[in-house]
């Protein structure tokens, strides 16, 4: 196997030590490890079926443009745009919505908006021992269950970030069964894309940018970039904009971070959405994000005073454009979306 | 609210754009945001018990000794070293193994060691449209399940990295109910702490090293260091070797990867241990972590050749040490581990 770097990044050194400082070394043992399970195979009928995937979605562009209609991949579930689940279509109207969130601040508003009612112990349908929380109740014409991440069990913070909020969303749309699921909550904005505070994106997809495996075809799986249901006339009535989205953990961003989130073309940041979008994909259910800029991370930073004075009304606008978003749902099609 | 940074790595600018190679700037707006939601807390009780978790957290050292015989905290798990789950202890013997692992190539030598059936369809317990593959068989007095995360739907490459596996744990644990886990496979480690190339690891304690949220308590959440249980018995008995277990979705590690390495301590690092033992901890699971050593990555690296040979010889020690260590747990108490 030849030992060449997939790309720039891969020739960087992954040493710890104080002998470690050179910039030379190319694709490190760990990276060939990984390459070998993808090019030796495995014993079983999966490595027919991977290679031929694998093959399909290597000449795909990691994030194709919207309009894209693109044929489903072999074993591939379809993207969430493209299909919405079979209940709801022959329902007609969509029915059950599931609003995802991880901030408590960011949720409470909503659950008393929509007069959204606890779900407790077995009521919540989630396991003893995990820290989420479910509210649910109806609007209109629509079912409305609300899970939010929850506190942390031993440090007791939100629990923010991939981890917890693909368990929680799994768990979720496993037992709830939502036609859609709406990922909602703060971000940064890139002034650059044209982001300012106060704006109230609707993701058009979704990507990681914390997971660098410089490896062909797993340097795609780890991006992870994925449209996000299409709402061309939910974004017109609202006068919302649309923007890529890109998922990391990290609050404070690396020069890594910060090259993959070029790279992802994103317009808005989180530490939640791409894991959301990967998980709603497993059930095939459309998936929609809803995320409101509380600051501009490439513009000069307000006074404290004008941030907090910020903080405040964007979760305010977060709180009516979501109520608006699910208003608007109400009663709909996936068609009229 | 003040703006100060929490330690030296908030500091960092999180600006993206062409004008942001500021090192100047403290908090940025998103950090006060989550402050904001730490500190305003919440309108419902959970308010209370997150304060009393978190001031209870806060003076725990993030990476307790070993020894330690600490107090739970109000409202967490109990770690994975103190307590197994109620129905092994009153059985007395354990009697169901729940192995999690990646990488299909390190996966199926134990598949056919162990004369695991794979299950299919429902039979897997695993929803329609998810990848993960479930193997199962008896070995003496142990029902062994092996789950690996399979192949991406889309990219057809082994699922690594922890939103999956986090996911797949989750899934596997509910619906298996294993009395143990036990997360198997290869990664790096660190010369600096003693690990050797073919050298085998039991994880003494888990923790991420790429989500850094510089935030008092957050950052705790964020590394989530914790103790896996002992097993002071299998130690001795194969001669394995003790080590701290850091985890992260990239490949490549950046410069706050490696930083954020050498504060955990760790010996080895993989893409996947701390996420299962965080999964783990919600049930109350106690769960072990066997990782085979395929490169050193603070050394001079080896040529191809005898890379390649470390890999297939590291590949087989894996498979040979689970083998011993799932020998050594059959008919055994978790007090004779």
């Amino acid at each position: 196997m030849e030992r060449q770097p997939a790309d720039d990044s891969a020739s960087r050194h992954v040493g710890l030590g104080p002998g470690s400082k050179s910039n030379q070394t190319p694709l490190d043992e760990a990276t060939i490890r990984m390459m070998a399970g993808l090019t030796l195979g495995s014993p079983t009928r999966q490595r027919q079926e991977a290679a031929t995937t694998a093959s399909a979605a290597a000449p795909q562009p990691a994030a194709p443009p919207r309009e894209c209609k693109c044929t489903p991949l072999p074993m591939a579930p379809p993207p969430s745009s493209e299909q919405p689940n079979a209940a709801a279509t022959e329902a007609g109207a969509i029915s059950k919505i599931l609003i995802i969130m991880s901030m408590e601040v960011e949720a409470m508003p909503l659950v008393h908006k929509f007069k959204l009612v606890e779900a407790h112990g077995p009521e919540s349908t989630f396991p003893m021992g995990t820290p989420w929380v479910r509210y649910y109740g109806k609007y209109k014409d629509l079912h409305i269950d609300l899970v939010r991440s929850g506190k942390d069990n031993i440090f007791g913070v939100d629990s923010v970030g991939t981890v917890s909020v693909s368990v929680v969303t799994f768990a979720a749309v496993q037992t709830l069964k939502p036609d859609l699921v709406l990922n909602a909550g703060t971000g940064s904005g890139f002034n650059a894309k044209g982001a300012n505070v106060g704006d109230v994106y609707l993701a058009s997809e979704v990507a990681f940018h914390d997971r660098r495996i410089p490896i062909p075809v797993f340097d795609l799986y780890a991006v992870g970039a994925r449209k996000t249901f299409a709402t061309p006339n939910l974004l017109k009535e609202f006068n919302l904009k649309a923007g890529k989205l890109s998922t990391g953990d990290s609050l404070v961003l690396s020069p890594d971070d910060k090259e993959m989130i070029l790279k992802n073309d994103a317009t808005v940041r989180d530490t939640e959405g791409a894991a959301v979008a990967y998980v709603a994909d497993m059930f095939s259910t459309p998936a929609i994000f809803v995320k409101a800029v509380t600051d501009v991370v490439d513009r000069e930073e307000p006074t404290p005073e004008a941030f907090l004075a910020n903080l405040m009304s964007v979760t305010t606008t977060l709180e009516l454009t979501v109520a608006k978003v699910v208003e608007f749902i109400s009663g709909k099609r996936f068609s009229d979306l």
